[in-house]
């Protein structure tokens, strides 16, 4: 049977979603329908799907009391995934535009399959709190298809898991070929996104610490912005950087500017990401 | 100032375009807005702009006065262009759904910067009169990255240039690394299309020719459809074939399956074009 789908088209630095509002989780999307609509040339083109259902709508288990609205996110091909540090500023952006949630009034909950999240207003845009981290130190080398020799990474663990490189300046991190799929010895046993970096000079102005960024997504290839990445990116060369780093950083994409910051919590230390959340249009379509 | 365009996404074969009506010509689009619409990260996506609009409303010299309707078509950069094989058949689809035009009344007359083209209903969807075409006898040979020989091609002109290579196998084909540009020698003056053919065996069934294609398309890339270059890939395959080659033929690219007509005219032989056209959504944008 044919449905008639309203939706939102919205990116956070060139990571873009279909949003779907599904306030009353009413509406059955297969996989084979959120890989529709994300095709970049027969559907909507996306990297997910963004459904807006009410955290109590949700089958038992899956729900999350502690946050109203739930965001269910699919990856391209309509698998589910947990979390999505791009996709939750474009989600809550979505509520505060049409006045679903009052961000202003308090911190905005979502809730995520990796468990409710926290956003906040910032001065790029949104901030949304990513949790703990942890900082792997064995070894690992990381070797892209046209560096001269391998070079030595640092795993990062966001609930996902990053292996971040330096570089030595910003020719070479324009000039790398990400076109196939960067090797790591030793291969993590679940794969990792690749990020590499190339530090400031000087590293630090008025206590923020700024970076550049290009990453390949595990099973993806390279991006425009990977929302994890980014914060990794920062807590790899702020460990670099040893006792005197920031905690603020700037993290340069190629598909725009974030911002990385370091808190102190009860639990331990968390890892925040702020950026710009765009809503770009509305439209309808038709699902077989 | 920002305007609220409203617009509808359509593809032939997976080559796909956003539909702007604009039927008396009030709207002004630039290169840089095209090129917003089209972007598929920050904007709609697409391969290109189609503009609706009455050729009567068009400035004196661009009108078509023998067809009402005229399809501005711009390329993805905002750059105009003068014809889309696949992008006719979607603008007539647009027109006949939208009542804009009677195609069953008579054939479609659609005014673009190469002319008028005519089109009609065909089994695959909508068939249009790509006009006459010329074959280049002159040696060029066709390198890919991964070809361990060059290969002869032959040049064909529908308009826009392109050689057309057999390879020996859907393997081959299938293997083709058309991640970079292949090269040719000697090179055309104003570059071409090329397009990798591997004809069926056997080649001909009910009076049916049939091939497969892959294509690198100038200045793109390799691309899922390419209307022209499946018309060239038949009357190549055809010119091959010699005086027992059927005028039929069946093409199957990435995207899907196309059929090509050779046909006698007045003015020569005339190669037309029938394929499918798919309206996808709708929706509204704000463009600055």
């Amino acid at each position: 049977m044919t449905q008639t789908v309203a939706f939102t088209k919205g990116h956070g630095t060139g990571n873009d979603f279909v949003i779907v509002p599904d306030v009353d989780g009413a509406l059955h999307l297969g996989d084979t329908q959120v890989a529709a609509l994300c095709d970049r040339r027969f559907g909507i083109g996306a990297d997910g799907t963004l459904r807006v259902v009410r955290s109590a709508a949700l089958p038992e288990g899956a729900a999350t009391p502690d946050a109203e609205w739930f965001m269910d996110y699919r990856n391209a091909d309509g698998s589910a995934a947990e979390m999505c540090g791009n996709g939750i500023r474009v989600f809550a952006k979505y509520l505060v535009e049409t006045g679903l949630a009052d961000i202003d009034a308090a911190p905005l909950r979502i809730g995520t399959r990796a468990g409710t999240k926290t956003v906040t207003r910032s001065d790029l845009g949104f901030e949304v709190d990513l949790g703990l981290f942890a900082i792997d130190e064995s070894d690992v080398v990381v070797r892209a298809r046209d560096l001269d020799v391998a070079r030595p990474g640092v795993g990062i663990d966001l609930g996902n898991p990053h292996v971040v490189v330096a570089l030595g300046s910003d020719t070479e991190l324009d000039r790398l070929d990400l076109t196939v799929r960067p090797q790591l010895n030793p291969e993590p046993r679940h794969g990792a996104n690749i990020e590499f970096v190339v530090p400031a000079d000087p590293l630090v102005r008025h206590g923020v610490g700024a970076i550049r960024m290009r990453v390949f997504e595990r099973g993806v290839g390279e991006t425009l912005s990977c929302g994890t990445g980014v914060a990794a990116s920062a807590l790899a060369v702020r460990h670099w950087a040893g006792s005197a780093a920031p905690d603020h950083w700037s993290v340069e994409v190629p598909g725009g500017t974030l911002g990385v910051r370091v808190i102190d919590e009860q639990d331990g230390a968390h890892v925040l990401l702020s950026g710009p959340a765009t809503l770009v249009y509305s439209g309808e379509i038709a699902l077989a």
